[in-house]
Parts: structure tokens; sequence; C-alpha cells
């Protein structure tokens, strides 16, 4: 009994979503696992189809849309927005041409899904929210791509908080580390450049851990106090195409024009305080974005290197038998994992990308807003200005503009 | 610019390679990201097609080829391995069926996976390892789905064995922990009758333990000495079909014809001695299987549930800087992880799966017998038995048959 | 306002304890830790006073006596158990005296504190239990130096396991393990004696995790199945005096005659299954005994090398917050601190010999039998006597003689 | 064979250092203990004699002595330190009268060992700082008792940063968190009340981690920039004597004049970056000081909770087998653990106090300063001074006074 055969794409009877992506180096790669994995696994109101990537080398995008199972190749993204077949534009460049192409794609009437951080001046985020907000009344949908919040452990965390079980918030601490760059031979490519990358450690990875302490605390940053090095200030230029995380040298020196490091205190709304380290100096750390929240009631503590587990102090139990528990977050009843493996089959990184997709996919059905949209990713944008000039301040206080 | 649509599979211009799976379960979606996955990923010597699935149901094997991208469904198996576009047979079923399957799908000529355990006896494990055998002389390939041997820190535990790291072997523990069953409210599913699972937590858990240790050490286990047990030896009737691991009851008390615990200790062919304990009553343990080597020069420790870190001590180093170190196997010299993220960026239980589906395809390609082998297969097997056979005479030692 | 002398020991105004100790190595300095420590810190009935060590070699015993601050110094056991000022006698010696010297002490109508294990053979432990139940009615007690019953977390443990927190237990296991024979050049030190030591990790380490087994379960071992093995069968011959751990070679060599590792399966008296291994050839493990226990309701886990914490998992909570607890043992309302420092500030190994003279004090007080007594090292005894018949029979299951 | 009494002290034949301690409450009892046990356990060049134990309380004192072995009991410091058998006074009281008896002291000709923080405010500081330089030309020594100095784990790390094991340092984080001021029951010890205290979290946590940070990094804080914050602000006043961690309320209510947490980020001279969090308000977490330092070659990270051990990664090693590796501060050839136990015996918090007596009295018998002295505490007190001065400014970058 042979069966026809299915499309590339699963539940072939619901309609296509079309997915355009701009970009197609780690973060695309990333993203096409997302979108070409979901509907296999996640029950979804319509159905994603990986119609185009587009990139500037030609030969290099066909080769990528060939791998990872995209429909066509562009080089052009006006081309690539201008098509039909897309619905959804997936932003995966380097910061400097987010808000441009956003702002045009939400313009051709496209949803757009951009990543992070949204952009590299609060002057572009705030075109791309005000293009968002325009769009959303013509039923088209933003999303910044904070894929750390997609994880069931930061999922079951947030619930937790807005269960009550933290009661009033006191402490927030979350660090990012890195080491990528302790090697003073590393050379210069395109995340140490200002002019592409809009800042360094900060925008990289400060704004995933600004985003996930304000979704979890669940309100915004009042105002921080910051410091920010360059550690090796002229590294070997680069030769040739460079990915953001390897690279070889072309012979002389540049000067790298963004931080290494950022550290920053913080008030939230509520009074709670917080700290905040990024780094990409922190020898031995490879991905080590860890995040505790203490409350009056209890404190959750997450690991991204053991992305599988929430810590949880509940500290209304009785002293004697309290203490940090290892939250296993892989029971059906957790975030996400309803559509997983059975208890104690762990996921990886790349399934936040599966996430995120599955969430963009139910938003645009319901016409609901996602979360994070431009507007939010906007907001994380002034918070990364206030470190701005904080640390341009000699660190002293400064209010993140509501 | 415009590009011709790709096929479903990734790298149109390779060979194809027809895979045929049997069982559409926890395990055949398991095997379905895997062979969806393998191409998308790593570069491989032919391109691995979705060709057709296979259940008795024909509603819900239609439904499953249709999420997961199988391009035709079969209700018959017989059916299955005789299709022209199927290069492997993919064995998913409950153990008593793998024999009959698995022979002939040998003898049409295919390659052959088949999910451990590899058979429920002895006998049929030995008519599989003859078949294989002989296929073998045809260039046909058979592989068991020892799938926790193709994690990044197994494999590079394996390396470090066979670099010389550990020195002379002296102790091997292992454990396999899960705790689905201490409800004795659970009902009888098919994997607590000995007529379709063979054996409980023993095959179950226990095949997999024996399977890792001993490729880990490198060496087989020469014999063993155990107890078994079964802690709830009545159980309320599962209603419908159910799957493994979550059933509702239809009213109606079973016997619990397998074990729900093994232990046993051994001795390996070199004299290393060893402890192991499977049981599904172990409460709070989700998925745990640990394993320690302890030899002359160093020791390696794994957790499952921390599947993307390998402990490692160096004992040739001075005792005041000595100490189990946590190594994130997440480095691109790493196994497998040429293809994958930044360091850093864990993978996830289902990507043994995507590295299972990649090994098969390149043993494929160069006529090499992949490992595990049937014969191995057949080896652990008659570990299995030895255990049993143990427990039934008061726990005596009892060597495993070569 | 000066104050007139206190005496040597706290508490001058309370009746005196004597304490005589034999023995004055490792284990002698540890216990004279525990006597001149457990008056300063806690509230006692009496006060213990160092009344005498003895040694046979007169000058260093001399030393250790002025050193660890013992009133009087013998050489002769015999002189020590007729003083009129001692009225404990504490037995550090190594197992081969043992038997005769607590034998003695009771009939000269002292309370008795005896290392474990309790002796070299069923026996002598046999005719030291007959002595100390005779004894009792003459109001004299005893008292065997399991003191890893003494810790705060495996006090914790127990008193959980008693309140009913892990419901019907199922599964035991249990660890310890060292590293300091991994080298073959480590020499014959008297450890390594069966004439001397009665074992070698068995008695040693085995002896330690079948008392803490069974004391944190409730219950007795009903049989056990067992493996032993000698990896290194001759070492070089010490010269001159040795310590247990540490010594220096003679030249020639000479055969060990104990175990360097012994592994067994057991069956407690409720059905619940257990496995034990003892170990010192477990490189980078250097003292490490672990034990988790899992009920129907309940788990609870603990690591010598984190003496300060226990970690519980509650499985009555919903699945979706439960996982494993660690307690910080550090509250006053935990066992034995309220006594000792704030919380977070923990305790060392050495107060374990703080806390076994506390309940001696107290036992002998109240006359009340402490735990465990001579009786309980006999029974200690029989299991390791079982594991020994076992693995001299083929590992056979061999029931512990109650 | 009876011997001689010996003395109350070990190592009758050595000179005698008597030693006069003020204040008697938690930190009286930990530095009892201290001088008690030093000479039982280290080979000393004198013997530590307890002459005299001073507080206001005569009856309480008294009880205090009898229970700690103090020969005599004062009522007026000033007595304590006109006693010709006090050589060393130990200074355990509240901050606000440590410059006064500290002063005196030293005029009087003592040796002073004051309790952290040094003094209340940085003129105390100079005045202590000053009157110890004056005495230092006279033979008199000063130390300031940071014990967190005197652990074998945190010893090892300023060991291993000596030798070079980091490179060039990038980056510093430290937390002291603890949660004992959750409750907002909890009444207003002295510990809330600026005029005893000094400060909250910040002299009593941040002085610790300033002196550890400054100390393990080998060099001092160049600036800082903080926050400060008192989440409750009003507490119920306690009734009759309290002690620091525990009291009972009164009636009414009062208001908190100190710091509840402080936080800072921070340069050290060399450049590297610092992050700094002293919290009472971090709940599960009981006595949390972690520190990790990260250089060019290597890290190293502390957990004051599980304080036997150390974590370190050696970048230098090829990235395959590269992490942090736990060491077990418990051989024979670590800082202090030559004199304890065997390995993997962990000691406890307590023993910090043994060390810190251990290395005074090596530094008076050689008449080397020991660390930290006096002059140190000042530079410790200019850090406080300086977080409080920019917690005023607005978290300004504020430049510590050399």
């Amino acid at each position: 009994m042979g069966q026809p055969h299915p499309r590339d794409e699963a539940d072939a009877g619901k309609p296509p979503l079309g997915i355009g992506m701009v970009g197609y180096a780690f973060m695309g790669a990333a993203h096409s696992q997302g979108w070409r994995t979901v509907g296999r696994v996640f029950d979804l109101p319509s159905r994603p189809v990986l119609a185009a990537v587009c990139g500037r080398d030609g030969q290099a995008v066909r080769a990528m849309a060939e791998r990872h199972g995209w429909a066509a190749a562009e080089t052009d993204w006006r081309a690539l927005i201008a098509r039909d077949d897309v619905d959804v534009v997936d932003i995966c460049t380097p910061g400097d041409s987010h808000a441009e192409i956003a702002v045009a794609a939400l313009a051709a009437g496209k949803h757009v899904l951009c990543e992070k951080p949204l952009a590299n001046t609060v002057e572009e985020a705030e075109a791309m929210a005000a293009a968002g907000e325009q769009a959303y009344r013509q039923g088209r949908l933003t999303m910044v791509g904070f894929n750390y919040r997609r994880l069931p452990a930061t999922s079951l965390a947030r619930r937790m908080v807005r269960e009550g079980r933290l009661g009033t918030l006191r402490h927030v601490r979350v660090t990012y580390l890195q080491d990528w760059l302790v090697d003073p031979e590393f050379p210069l490519t395109w995340r140490l450049r200002r002019e592409v990358a809009g800042s360094g450690a900060l925008g990289d990875l400060g704004a995933h851990i600004v985003d996930l302490a304000q979704y979890l605390a669940g309100e915004p940053l009042a105002g921080v106090s910051a410091l920010t090095e360059t550690f090796v200030r002229e590294r070997p230029l680069p030769g040739g195409t460079t990915g953001g995380l390897a690279a070889v040298s072309a012979g002389g020196l540049g000067t790298v024009t963004v931080d290494d490091a950022a550290l920053f205190t913080a008030r939230f709304a509520s009074g709670a305080l917080a700290t905040f380290e990024a780094s990409r100096f922190a020898t031995g750390r490879k991905n080590s974005l860890r995040i505790e929240l203490n409350g009056e009631r209890g404190s959750l503590a997450f690991d991204l290197e053991r992305l599988n587990e929430l810590a949880y102090h509940d500290h209304t139990e009785p002293l004697a038998h309290a203490g940090f528990r290892r939250i296993l977050v892989t029971e059906p009843d957790h975030p996400y994992l309803e559509a997983w493996w059975p208890p104690g089959h762990g996921l990886g990184y790349e399934h936040t990308f599966v996430h995120q997709a599955r969430d963009l996919v139910h938003a645009i059905a319901a016409n609901h807003r996602p979360e994070p949209s431009f507007a939010d990713g906007l907001q994380v944008q002034r918070v990364l200005a206030a470190v701005e000039e904080s640390a341009a301040k000699n660190s002293v206080y400064t209010p993140v503009v509501v």
C-alpha cells in the first residue's frame, strides 16, 4: 500500500506559510533547523515552507539553500521581500542591516522575525518599532529573536514567577561569559567592528541577558550604572570571508572598535537590584549564561550550559528540608515538552529555534502580537544605550528612557 | 534570482539511499528526526531518502508519514522490505519481531539497522547475527541502535580510553535509573510483558549500559553475578492502544512478567571489576545513565542527564592540582561537533539518532562493518542471558558464553 | 576582676568522666580532638577528662599525650584499663587487638568505645558482644565507632526516613571509593596484612557503608552476593614504623593478603535491593562515600566529600516542580547543630568524633544503650563474613546469619 | 607507667603566649576554638595560653570562660589589656569599639588581632593603622581577622595565582549572599544599627569579599561604582540581649540605618574588571561566598559553601581535554594540610580560626608583619568608603584613596 509523496514540509493539508530568510551563517543554519523541524514536532495551524534564502554570495547561498532545504536562493534581499511566496521575512544578518530590511519588509506586507539585537542604535530601533506598530494595524506582526526565552527551563521559570512563587523580587544577577577573544591573535572579524556589529559583548551577549532578566522578572529595568572595556585594542586583520567565531588572519593590525566586556548594576522598576556581566574574556566559560532571581518567597537559578535544568528554592518550606532543587525540565507538562521525548531525554540549543518558529506561527494564525515584539526589542535597545551612556559618563546611574 | 526547487532531502546531486522504517512510536519519531536531519548537517556520501514507514494501523501510520516526512506508508512489513526504493530497513518495533523482520530484510538484500536490544532471546539474536554475517558477504551491513555510543561525550570518552589515558582498567560502575513504574497504578503496557518485551529493565536499560560499558572499556564482560526483582507483581490492564511510557487503565489486573530492576556485578576479560544497576523504581531519577571508569592513569565519568559533559581525572598530574574536570564536549574537534554549533551550544538526546544515521551512511558507502553490528548485539544478548541465568541460580557467578 | 583558673576540661562543676584511649595514630588524633572539644561545644551531663593514652612506644606515646592533652601516658593497655581515673576505654588500635582489649576492659568495669570494624572475625565479635551484653547488666555500655552516623547530614537522613518520607524502600546504592593503593609501589603496610587488619577495603571501607546503609534504611541486610579482588598481589615491604596511609619501602616484596576491592549486591529484610562497592583503586576518588536511597515516596542522597549537604527528592510533589534539592545541613534545628555555627558555616570530618563523644557521654549518664552497640557491630561483622563467604563461593547469594 | 599531668595547653616546654580576648559571642566562640586547638594540631614556636576573656556581663563572661577554657574573666577591657599574662589582645567586639580598644592595647605593648571590618570609619581605621605602624617599630604586630584567607582552598588559589597560572587577569566576580533578613519580622539587632555596626551587608559581608578579591588577585582595587539599598526600612525592636543572627522582638518598630545589600563594579589597578555583590536578602543562600577569577592563562573559582574544593581551568591545555576541574583541597601538600587528616577528609568553617591563630603565632615568633595587617585593613576600609561615596553620588565611579 504505497502512499503519494508528501511535500517537503509537514502537514500538507494546512495553509502554507512562506518563510524567506536573509543571512545564512551560524544564525541562518540554526533558523533553518527551526523552520524545517517545527511542523514535524508540533501541531501547527499552518505549514511553514522554506521558500527562499538570501545572501550576497550567489554560489554560497545556493549551496546553503541546497544543504538546508530552502526552495530558492536570492542574492538581493529586495528581491526576497518582493516574492509572493514569502509571508515571513526572517532577518539573520549583522545588526547594521536590520533596520533597512525590516522596515522594507513590513512595508511590503510581510511579517518580520529579526535576530537580536534589534538594531545597532536606538534610532534604528525606533524606526523599526514604529514601522512594526503601523504594520500591526494591517495585521502584520514583528518578533525579535531572543531565543533564550524559548527554552523549557526559562519558560518554566517565567511561569513560576507569574504564579507568585518568588514573591517580592529583591535580586537578579546575570552573567553571560564566553572566552573566544582571550587569544590576542584572534583576528578582527565583523563582530569586533562597531560599524557592523554596533557593539561587542554588550550587544551580542548583553542584549540576551537584558531581555531574559526583564522577561523573567516580568518588569523593566529603570536605570543602570556601567563599565565597559576593550582589553585587546588591536588585532590582526582577517583574511577572506569570515564567520563570527572563527577566522584566519590576513596580516596587519586593525583597531577593535567595540567592547570586550560590559558590566553594570541596575535597578528594576519595582526597586529590585540587579548585576549584569557580559564578556568574551572569561577563560573556560564557553557559553555561560547564568541567571538567578531572589524573591521573598523563593529563588530560581538557570545555567545555559545545563539548559535542561532549573534550580528552585521554595522559601515557604520548613528550613530543615529546604534547599535549591534541580528540576529536570523534561516533563510533559513543562513548556514545549508535550511534543518531545519522555522525561529525562533532554533538548539542545537548536530547539530554541524550533520553539521560536512555533510561537511565531501560532501568533500569526491568531493575529496575536508575539513576545518579544519590535517594541520590546526597542526597549532592550534603550537599556543598552543607557549602559553605553553610563559607561561614557564615568558610570553615573543613568535612567532607561521609557 | 529564483532557484529551482530542491528535493525533499538534502544534497540532490548525491546517490539516494532509501530508508524504510518499521515501527512508528517513540523510537520511530526519534529515528525520523535522525534521517531527516542528517544530510542537512553532515557532509554525506549519499542522500538518505525517507522512502517508507510501516505500521499495522493504516490511519495512524499514514498520519505519521505525513507528520514526519516519509514518502510512503505501509501496513505490512513484508511489503516494506520488498520495495525497490528501500535500501536500508530500520527496525523500531518491540523486540519480539526483530528477528523475523531483520532476517527477512537481509534476505531481501537490504542493509538493516535494528533497535536494541537486538532480540528477546539469544537464539533469535544468533539467527540474526548469522544472517548478518551471510549478508555481509553480499555487501549488506547490519547495525544495532545502541545510540548512546553516538554522543559527543561518550565518543570522546572512547577516544580517550583508546589513547591510553586510563591505563590499566580497574573499575567500571554503571547505573541506568528511571522512575516511571513507581506508581503501582501504572498499567501493564507492552514493556511489562515478557512475550513482547523479552525482559524489563534488563533488556530496556541494562542492554544500553552493558553495551556502553563494553564499548568504553574496549573489552567484553567475562561473567556476571546478578539479582533481579519485580517489586509490583500485578498492575491494572491497560485500555486501548498504549505507548511505552504512558497509558490508561482498562480495569482488571494482570501479571507483570518482566523484571522491574536488575543488579549485577561483573568481571571484564582483563580482570577489571564492574557493577551494573538498571531500575525503573529509582524515584527522582528520570533517565539517569551514569558510568564511571577508573584506570591506573585516570578516570572518566558521564551522566546522560548532563549529556554535553564528560568528567576526566588525569592521575598523572601533580596531586596538588589534580581533580575531576568537567569537559564541556562542544568543541569543534570533539566527535561529531565539526558540523554543529559554536562551543558551549549543547546538543540534545535526539542528536544521537542523527549521528547514528551519519555513521551508518558512511559505513554503507565505504562497505565497512558498522559498530555495533549484529554480532556485537548478539554478544550483548549473551551478557543479558548470563544475567538472567545467574539471577535464576541464586546469583552464582555465570560466565558469558563467547 | 581576675577569676580562678579553670581546669583543663570544661564544666568543672560536673562529675568527671575519665577517658583512657588505646592507640594513638590517625584515629587516636581524631578521637583526641573529639574528647577535648565536646565539652566546649555541647552541654553535657558529665565532664570528659582525657585521663590517659596508651601505646607501645613510650617516647612516642608521651609526645602524643603532651601534644593532645592526655594527662598520662601508658605503654601497656592492661595498665590503662586498671586505672581508677579511667571510666571509658576508647580502642583505636588495629582490628586484631580489639577483642582482647575490649573484653578485658569490660571485665574491669569500664565502658568501651571501639573503633570499627568491631573485630577481625565473627568469633571475636561474638565474644565482644557477649561480654558487652553481660557488662550491660552491670551498667557498662559498649559502642562501635561508626562515626559517619554522627554527621548532621546522615543524621538528618535517618530522621527523614523515620518520618516516612521515603515510603516503601526499593533501592540503596552505596560506594566508598579511595585511590591510595593505585600505585603498585605503595608499600605493604599493616592495612594490607590479613593477620592485623582482618580484611582490606572490605573491613575498612565496607564496614562503614554496611553500617551506614542499614542505619539509614532502618533495617538489616538479609543476604549478599559478592566479588572481591586483589589487583596488586605483591608490594614492597615497608621500612620502620608506618602509619596507615603513608609509608616508605624497606626493600623486598611481600604478599598482599587482603582485598583491594569488594563489590556486592544485597537484599534487605524488606525486599529492597542494594549495591555496595568498596575500593582503594578508584583513581581520583579520595574519600568518596556516596549513598542513595530510593523509596516510593522519595529519595535521599549523600556524598561524604560534600558532607554538609543532603540531597532530597520529594516524590509526592507535582512533577513539574519536583527534583533533588540540596539541603545545606547547617540549620540550628538540624541534628547536632544547635551547638555550632550560624547557617551556612559548615562542619568538617573531625566533628563526627565530637558528636560520637557527645552521644556516648549522654548514653552513659542516662544508662541507655548507645547505637551502634557491640551487638550492632557484631551484626555488621556477620554481613562482612557473608560477603567473604559469597566471594569464596563463586558469588552465590549468601544469607546473613541472624 | 603514669606520667605527670600536662598543663591545660599543649607543648608545655615552649614559651607561653598569653591571649586576652574581648567579646564572647559568635566570634568569641570561634576564636576560642582556634586558640585552644592550634597547638594540638600544628607545631608552633610558642604555646598559646587562653589567659583571659572580657565582656561587660560578668556572669555571662564567667560562664563563657568556664565553657571555653579561658583561665580568667574580666568585665572591663582596660583591665584585660593591663594584664601581664596577656601578650595578644584579640578583639571580637562590634566595630564601634575596635579603634579604642586596639589603640589602647597597642599602647600597652600588646600584639593585636582585630575582627573585620577593621573599624566603622576610615578615620578610626587610619588611627588604628597609625598606631599599628608605631607599635611595629617596638616589635608589636597587628592583624585583621579576614579569616577566609586561611582556608586551604583560598590559600591554594593564592599560591596558584602567584605561580602565574592565571596570566594577565581580566575578570573577578564575587558574591557574598545570605538570607537571614528576608523576613520583615526579623528584629532590629545591633547589626542593623549604623552607630554600632558601621554599615550592613557592606561592612559585614562586603569587607570579606573586598579583602579576599584583592588577596587572590594580588593587587588593589582602583575605583568602584556602587548601589546600596535597604529593602526593609523598619523592623521590630528586639527584646533583651541579642546575638547577631537571632533575636526576639520587644514590641515597637525601629529604623534600619544600614544597607541590606551593596552591589558594585570595580576596576583593579591592573585594569582587570570586577563585580561585587553582598546581600542578606538572597533567599536560599545561607553563606554563599563565591569568587571567580579569569586570566588569560586560566581561571579559578571557589564557593564557601563547598569550602574544601577549588575549581581550576587551565587554558594552556588542548581545548579537547580542558575544563574546570574540582580540586579536593585535602592533600598533604595543600596549604595547612600537613597537620590534618588524610586526603578527602575535609575541614570546616571553624578551622579558619585555627589557621589564623597559627599564622599569627608564627609571625610573632619571627617578628614578621602578618598579612593582613592594620594597614591592609585600612585599605579595605577605604574601598568600603569609596563604595558608600559612590552609592551616595548616583553611582559615579569613585577612586579608592591610596
